[in-house]
């Protein structure tokens, strides 16, 4: 289980005073680029030196308790991937443990030139099927 | 039918040249608070007016094709109310028709002190029942 | 004189329940991108069709009152252009013509390889002297 | 001297494969944030625990180098203080130390209520003069 530390910044919080929604979506997907580097296959290098993306099809959310001012939250994220799709799950917890948002990013691998999908290179499901976690 | 236009700015799009989900989310979410403003009930005047807000407890987006800097998106809001509860559902179309996103956001009215659901105010379901589209 | 409407929403609150000030710095960009786009000088087009780009050398702003949720704003955009450099200065606005910001981009010409500046394109300096408004 | 780590994520990157300079504002805002914090005045409590806030007036900025994707930027924070005014001035670092970019907020310390300028809490100066970094 990946685990990534997010901290509800003046940025974050909105009218309301809680963390605005879409910044959650964000600070989730940083959760995933986090991991992704960890692993070694950062996104932003599979155009460049694998000559494939990992656009997102679907993501959906769901948020349990507000988030507020200084809120330090970890989000963990679970893998699960298939022939050619990626989907990251997602679990914000707060400092008590208790579970504020989930959420999950539904990715496809597709090659840098043309839109059909295709198989995600064997790189880069051992990195994440070995991944015992951050050095 | 409500409609909204959204431009795809430098400020949306992202490394691989597309808009960054996060930011359709925005935009969407923007859409329903124009929606919101024309039908005369802009949510941040929800907790000082009418003693209530509309936190949203579910989000679900699917992206069907890119976008890029400076497509106009036009954004369809379609309403649907519950007792105490509010979806909006989105579909965003780029300058030829096409389906470039979907989504939802689903809202519980809540008052403003206390955290159970609350049924959403009279005014406000006639005021969208009602709506014939901006002036 | 160029004007751009912008409309404090949501997304642009902060705790305080005013503009969270890097999101002005963003609505005056976006103010000077609606500009180059009405004259014909999209920046997004400015490396692929003109092999030239216009990064940011220095900003600065001054914020002379409070914005706030629904405020619509009118950003006047004046442009200065010397050898290889451009200078936007923008004066926010609100509904009573009130002064809520001020502020400056310098931006400074470059070739798209290379690092050293390069004289602004001919094309460019006459789309901007001789634009007379929007359509 | 305080030090304040950021990392270019996929979020910050723009169309010209540079983070955008609004999130640069926001960065070196979020580094003078976690220097308040660290202090024990965060941002957020000042309204609610000490009946002040500090509005920012002016701001400025240069960009030296571009940031890229990935990028660790060390932004270092100093502070002055002036009777009723604080100035944070900011310096961004790569890893080889080069300077990326500077910048500086300048803030008022207001009461809550009212719109003159307040001196600083001796509590507040004393916090910051005592200072001694990081635990």
């Amino acid at each position: 289980m990946y685990e990534h530390e997010w901290v509800c910044r003046w940025d974050h919080v909105d009218v309301a005073q809680r963390a605005y929604f879409p910044r959650l979506v964000n600070a989730m997907h940083q959760a995933g680029e986090a991991l992704m580097e960890d692993v070694g296959w950062p996104y932003g290098d599979n155009p460049t030196e694998h000559g494939m993306m990992l656009p997102i099809v679907e993501i959906g959310y769901e948020f349990d308790r507000p988030v507020g001012m200084g809120d330090r939250i970890v989000i963990e994220v679970e893998v699960e991937m298939g022939e050619s799709s990626l989907r990251l799950s997602f679990t914000g917890r707060d400092h008590d443990g208790e579970v504020a948002f989930t959420g999950f990013e539904q990715h496809v691998c597709v090659p840098v030139e043309g839109d059909h999908s295709t198989p995600l290179p064997d790189g880069f499901r051992d990195a994440l099927e070995s991944y015992e976690g951050p050095e």
